[in-house]
């Protein structure tokens, strides 16, 4: 052999031992691996840097667009990966990591996905799962059952009727919405005469067809950012997503619905879908389901329910009846990677009516062909992982009883902390919790008094200093690195709708203690204080003081 | 305590253990996780059964559609999966299994999806994936860098510029291709004038405000069911993806092509985008993608390229040229859980001018803020999983030598493969492997003559009964559950177009030898003669004789 030949020989024999060596038991990546299966949250805890980089500083690390000529041993990658990526990763399991909707995972998924990503398997079609396929089926069978809670014989009929689906898999809520609302606009276009159907043909014909000038989905102002890009994707514009106001609980105003609904048909627009929330992303409110099936109703609009956070609250006896409703919807979107506990990845959109979604139906001559039991063909996404096996296990090890002491817990918890930041004078509560989510901002008792008497013009310019301040607290405390809220911009009723800075505290996680709250609201506290926001400080005492002075 | 309240305390702790408390190291979840490290591939011939089960039969170990009232035992669940999930999934990490685009995976991805998974980041927002963002950005400049190989100081200029991105990380190249086409359709109706854009006033008024009768894409008959389902979701309809004509190797015909665009034009329909497909699902053929980029500009398109497929032959400096033309699309598709040899869910599109994604920008209150770095307000998923961590692996570890490798062998295996094809007598080749893609089908020697002078009526008779045959041999093969190649149907030129059932065979598991490759061959020739298909082949025998015979 050549030189040149051998080292193409040595080449290809590395290039074969990844496929067929495992990792040796002591090597770094194996240690990693028992090291997470022994003790995740030490694992978590001793490899994730708290302090916060600068990410400029990171991405230094991650800077060079080539792939490179030659390998690199494993073990120098894992390092790699430990010290640059781990090292700087969000330890969204923390208890203290209250700010977004990803929570801690319960220890069982870990090894399940383990199965999961070994199996590898392909849920598209049946020749790449088999009875993954019938297993996803029956997690989509779950969920509709606890949306809609039709019987046994029901399912019986339904379930694994090859010709029909409950509902879509989908890699997260953005898709199920987006699922949920292509089904509405298909289904609100259908094939008629002449005309082919909107699916076929396109919106611009069908809009012709059955003269139209448009056609609209309305949700209310606290109505996720998924539905503007489901509008826009839809073809039917972010301008056809029509706004409809809330109350002072977040929730949407039914007359104002009615009246938005009233005023399109006068347009000559189609109102296409209507959006019931449960559970706001930024509040975690609920919309009035019942009512606004009515409208739905009325006006024959489809009616879908995004529920991406607050469906397992179905689960809890106590607070399920916040819900109501919902089992009028024709589609619910919830996602399992929120409120069931499963890693990342995994959302899921159920429809009440089996037929509906023959409104996105699609085919193919190598899979999905017609007849065949191929979950793919409805929907939008093709090749998909199986993640309904860590759905279905949550399901069944933590039961309807888990995930009701978790919802339970959940808004039990809220509500203490809502009672915690009233007891604190520099804290004032904007958003009271109705399911696990709520919203506060610092505003010490001097401001708060002048709020109470200012003229318009005084309070929009001492809310405008509490946003500053809130804003450098919430900043602050996430590159301290010990906890985090997040933060977003409501406009509360009492300020006259004036946008004010909050801080956003979603209680998913079941770790979070009362303690741990109480020093969440410490630190914000003390860096109120700091000496870098002084001069805001100063500026927001004098703006209430002559407030009050002028009293 | 009351009983009640005591059961109501034991719940509750039992319920903290699943998140606090590791499996016990010699528990049966325990054992599977060490088993799959120690040795994947013994785990999965152990535990998968071959031999096919009857689905309706599978079913039945999943037809409880109530969600259950109190926890199943983690051991009893991962038992469970074992013998009613895991043993009847499919084997898709055989090297038998070579029917589809889903192969075997290097050992080191197992413990690297374990730490995503342990990590938990959401990529949507820097918020909840810190390092992850620059490090999702950093694999999507490689990718870039590999099709459009622009320079260093470009990709410093643009890689971790926060205002733009060079791609969007998906799910999968159906996503991939929909965002590209989302990004095409919008780019071409931009706000003007009074118009506010398609993204706010929706398609029909963008085609109104340009005057337009509908606007079309334009992909070869041998594209993916995707660009269908794109068409549809993004309210073109079906109807306007227009199929142009392929040649006898399966690439789309430019003359037909320049030919359709005229047309549409003529119908004053906008030609919003053409397709160029690298390496084409069932054949693997790739498209003359540097005429297909004149034609594009010609007409002001835009230029997709969707090599879902076939982007990684680009590492091939043998075979890479075949791409020639890639460099000069506007968008192109790469699916990374296909041959970039990732776990199922990972797929991306990059952008060549990183100006183009801002059609499709999204922004929210509380994440996704204008301004940010995080990578949500141009994907059309929202929360994602961080698989960008294992491309990233898979780039490094694997390396440019790695995937050439890959490349190159699955290459001339599909040739070698093509060549002990040619030498039965009892099969034919269909289509020529021009990547790692090939199809062909059971023919025996007189059948094959007699098309060789048959009249058209006898010709499609015998194809007919060619058809039947060819499809008993595949689906009886997957029931034994030794091998696996997959089935689909194609119009050869040399047969009038008329539809025939071939054998589709994906040669990209590097384990898959010679040897087993015959074994294949020999067991369908075994299956051809089966008994219970004895009338088909009498009906075969016939109708070729009496063509033979009338000579």
């Amino acid at each position: 052999m050549t030189g040149k030949k051998k080292t193409a020989k040595a080449s290809l024999e590395a290039m074969y031992r990844v496929f067929t060596v495992p990792e040796a038991p002591d090597s770094t990546l194996s240690r990693i691996d028992q090291d997470i299966s022994r003790n995740l949250a030490g694992f978590l805890q001793e490899h994730i840097v708290a302090l916060e980089r600068d990410l400029s500083d990171v991405e230094k690390n991650f800077s060079d667009s080539e792939v490179p000529d030659k390998p690199v041993f494993v073990s120098e990658q894992t390092q790699f990966l430990l010290d640059k990526l781990v090292a700087n990763s969000v330890h969204t399991a923390s208890p203290s990591f209250i700010g977004h909707m990803t929570s801690a995972l319960p220890y069982f998924m870990l090894p399940l996905s383990k199965i999961m990503i070994a199996l590898n398997q392909n849920l598209v079609k049946t020749e790449t799962s088999k009875a993954f396929t019938p297993m996803e089926r029956q997690v989509i069978g779950m969920i509709h059952r606890l949306v809609y809670g039709r019987d046994d014989a029901w399912y019986r009929t339904w379930m694994h009727d090859p010709g029909h689906a409950l509902g879509a898999m989908c890699s997260g809520g953005t898709v199920a919405n987006l699922t949920a609302l292509w089904v509405a606009r298909n289904h609100a276009f259908p094939a008629e005469g002449h005309f082919r159907g909107l699916h076929r043909e396109g919106l611009f014909r069908a809009l012709r067809y059955y003269g139209y000038e448009g056609a609209a989905v309305l949700v209310s102002r606290r109505g996720h950012y998924s539905l503007g890009k489901a509008a826009d994707v839809l073809g039917l514009g972010r301008d056809f997503l029509i706004p409809v106001d809330t109350d002072g609980h977040n929730r949407i105003e039914t007359d104002a619905l009615r009246d938005k609904c009233r005023e399109l048909r006068d347009q000559n627009i189609k109102v296409l879908a209507i959006c019931g929330i449960a559970g706001t992303t930024e509040t975690g409110n609920i919309d009035p389901l019942d009512e606004m099936a009515d409208i739905a109703r009325e006006f024959g609009a489809h009616f879908h329910v995004d529920a991406a956070w607050g469906g397992p609250t179905l689960f809890s006896r106590q607070h399920g009846h916040k819900l109501k409703g919902i089992e009028r919807a024709d589609s619910v979107t919830l996602d399992a990677h929120k409120q069931l506990y499963v890693p990342m990845g995994a959302g899921l959109v159920v429809f009440r009516n089996p037929e509906l979604p023959s409104a996105i139906e699609h085919h193919a001559q190598y899979i999905i062909r017609k007849g065949s039991r191929d979950l793919g063909s409805t929907t939008l996404e093709g090749s998909r992982p199986g993640m309904a096996m860590l759905i279905h296990s949550g399901l069944r090890i933590l039961a309807k009883e888990g995930y009701e002491i978790l919802i339970d817990q959940g808004i039990e918890k809220a509500q203490t902390f809502a009672h915690m930041i009233d007891q604190r004078p520099d804290f004032e509560l904007i958003t009271e919790p109705e399911l696990n989510i709520l919203t506060y901002r610092y505003c010490p008792p001097e401001a708060r008094k002048a709020l109470g008497i200012a003229d318009s013009h005084s309070a929009e310019r001492i809310n405008a200093s509490l946003n500053r301040i809130t804003k450098y607290v919430q900043k602050t405390q996430r590159e301290h690195g010990k906890a985090f809220v997040s933060r977003t911009r409501l406009e509360p009723a009492r300020y006259d709708h004036f946008p004010c800075v909050v801080l956003r505290v979603v209680l998913a996680n079941p770790l979070t203690s009362r303690e741990i709250l109480d020093d969440i609201l410490s630190e914000q506290r003390a860096i109120a204080d700091d000496e870098a926001i002084q001069d805001e400080r100063r500026v927001l005492s004098e703006l209430s003081q002559r407030v009050l002075a002028a009293r």
